[in-house]
């Protein structure tokens, strides 16, 4: 019997199929402290275990996109280990901190397939949840995946391609248990900016950027548990490169974000992401930021903005995010739309 | 007074001699999640503080290599800093599993000294102990090393050679208290394969390489406080490059090895290890495993697999670890025997 | 409005001024063990909760230069975002041991401002502080910058240059409360060199070398939310180098000073220290300290050493500080003048 995982191929998923994903992985503050060395993060709440006391909530909670990465690299051994590309992220919301000492446990379940007309592939939509020990779920999402057919011979499933929303509707946020905004502090959080004082339509040109090397995005990767074997062996591509894992410019993005966004402190969901172009060592990354959209939440003090969040190689003053082709600018790496929770 | 360690030269060292070596060593949380940083580990024991209990552990040990490592570095400023090479392990056995929290203080008995024939270097062997707060031994190995006189006209002590067990006995090998596989749980896991899924003379292809980093082997040695200037300093060899620690080698074949060995969630003992060929950044290393015997042991649902493990520069997908001339090929990096511990 | 933080310029500073930096930090095990695999450091207290509990502490401190760093970084965004060079420090000292679950906060004081003759620039000193959850001073320092002006027509400020001391009185050395030396375990910590072993104008060559990376100077940097761009980011400066925080040569250099000095367990204040020349990924760093004074303290059992410690770029076995200009020899680094705390 052979003892090494293949990993699953586009006709081995079934619309229903329910994965249970191997690896469960308890967080610590080690986690914590890698995040902050691997990206520039300054946001006050996941820093200091004070200010999350001071805004009411319990415990202190890591950056979600922590409980993201780790979520997401679960399923990466029977999701997309035969992927072409990751395409698209939809309906992902943060349902419930996740403190030092939880441990996450993944399960996905098909909901949607299509195979291309090449015959050689197809898109498989799942979606995941990652769970704590209280069987609470942390974190949840959609994402579809371009996977390889192991017998392009094999025949074409029924084609189910879910109705997925746009935007997480803004009832559907979660805020966390506690959160209360009206004793914010400002002065720790680093900026003045408040939900009023942004416009939609508004972009916010980030101004740093990092330059990446191998040995990060690897640390990065493998921290979460992610083994595809692109990101870490050179031997795995014609060029030579280790593809960067797209969740390392995520967070890169994310954590610049900061200079302008620096009370944007909590990610309520993710509406969408797109992976424009593949990033490798060398690369200096920036960001800008889009408002979206503003809303209300019941929370007190708490606003939810919806965020573009792009990340480029090179810094685009511009902030152009399409050419006039509609495709994506050459240098746009990332493209995503989120909520974010800061004080009103 | 000279106030730096210059190390222990061959004729410095005698038979019976204790050392007890500097720099006890407190575990954290920390060096777990370095540890998965630096390695691509998913053995769910030591990931998951639930799957940890599930099997009837206390607390949540962490990787018994970490232990191995910690102590394996206490040693290197009193036994291997003027070392040409380190020749070989026996005896090891893990006692003791190791928390954050636990501290661990290590120490050496010469138990045999051989001078080569040239006269101007010779053999050690110690045997060595790291000891947790509560005085239990974690972790006990033989290793040897060829070190340099200090003096080459100085005198040949007498030789001793130790007789060392070629293979740790089953009736030695010690599984933690509490361990019970009973009612293990495959899914989280990760493979299905248990004890008598394998077959003695069965070799697996662990599939995956990862390219290695000067920074994160150098993290890694630096982790466990091991100080030899060969693994940090470009200018400690005539080709400027950096030798990496034999022990990053040990722990990125363990961690290859998960894809097919998902289960062996435990190493019991070292029985034998070499270290074939020197391991430098740029180097992409790949590990296949054989079985070369299966035990019972006294602990329920609990089967020990003796494995050798191989890590390779290179992948060698026809598992060859020696030429017809007898010595190791080429690429092969390291070649490990060891005791693990899997789900009957 | 701008949303961005453009950093202070030197007209936006005036005598008295006090600005509360942001980003509080709690401090973690993960910080511990990064901290460690980023330097090659083995004092014995640091590493053993057991060794600090054995020497009267209360918790397991951090070394104190993670306390420093995480203080310098929160001023960074305030105080030095556009300066042209980090010029001295004086009068640091550490006051308060820090352990993981402290959340340090820090605030500054504008003490001098000297605008220089190009009137481009001008010399910002500022008095700073770390303080832990329980309003305790962990850290306190006094550092120099030049800084551009925004515009080279703003009125120059009443010139006010602060008298600093030269050095810490002895007087002033806080010995951390509990600490008790007389017990001292000089085999765990690894020299048998105590205060009276050491000799005022002593000089110790520290031998070990360690070559940089970028990644791990970047890793460190950010861990102490330091977002200085140039070192980061290839493209702000015309030589495409990231330049090395000077912190980390600080702490590289502490490091490498345990090989002779093993027993300076702990930093009680920093008297003055210059980054003599800049430190980049390739460059192979060395240390060497001279002994500078000593003097007792009214703990039991510890004694202090005033120590200047020294990192170059490459091995200098002559151990000169300044050519016959008087100038630092073009191979320094940093020059550091401390105070240490010693067993008696």
């Amino acid at each position: 019997m052979a003892k090494t995982n293949a990993g699953n191929f586009f006709e081995d998923f079934t619309v229903g199929q329910v994965i249970e994903h191997a690896t469960p992985r308890t967080v610590t503050e080690g986690d914590r402290a890698l995040y902050g060395a691997l990206y520039p993060t300054r946001f006050a709440l996941p820093s200091s275990a004070e200010f999350a006391a001071s805004v009411g909530l319990r415990g202190a909670p890591v950056e979600e996109l922590i409980a993201f990465h780790i979520g997401f690299g679960k399923t990466v051994p029977d999701i997309s280990l035969n992927a072409v590309a990751n395409l698209g992220y939809a309906e992902c919301r943060f349902l419930e901190p996740v403190v030092a000492g939880d441990t996450l446990t993944t399960k996905s379940e098909v909901i949607g397939l299509k195979q291309n007309s090449n015959g050689r592939t197809g898109v498989v939509h799942v979606r995941s949840t990652a769970t704590n020990q209280r069987d609470e779920v942390a974190v949840e999402w959609v994402r579809w995946v371009m996977v390889h057919k192991r017998d392009a011979s094999a025949p074409a499933p029924e084609t189910v391609v879910p109705e997925l929303a746009q935007v997480v509707d803004v009832a559907d946020l979660v805020v966390p248990e506690g959160l209360d905004f009206r004793d914010y502090d400002f002065t720790a959080a680093g900026e003045p900016h408040r939900f009023d004082d942004y416009e939609v339509g508004e972009k916010i040109d980030h101004v740093d950027g990092v330059t990446l090397t191998d040995a990060e995005h690897m640390m990065a990767t493998r921290l979460w548990q992610n083994t595809a074997k692109v990101h870490f062996n050179t031997e795995a591509r014609p060029d030579g490169k280790r593809l960067i894992y797209g969740g390392h410019i995520i967070s890169m993005a994310r954590a610049l974000s900061f200079n302008g966004l620096a009370n944007a402190q909590l990610i309520a969901a993710i509406n969408a992401g797109a992976h424009a172009s593949p990033a490798f060592a060398g690369d200096t990354v920036y960001a800008w930021s889009e408002v979206l959209d503003k809303a209300e939440t019941s929370a007190p003090g708490v606003g939810a903005l919806r965020l573009r969040l792009v990340a480029t190689r090179g810094r685009d003053e511009s902030m152009t995010l399409r050419g006039e082709d509609g495709k994506y600018a050459p240098d746009v790496l990332l493209d995503l739309d989120l909520w974010a929770l800061v004080p009103r």
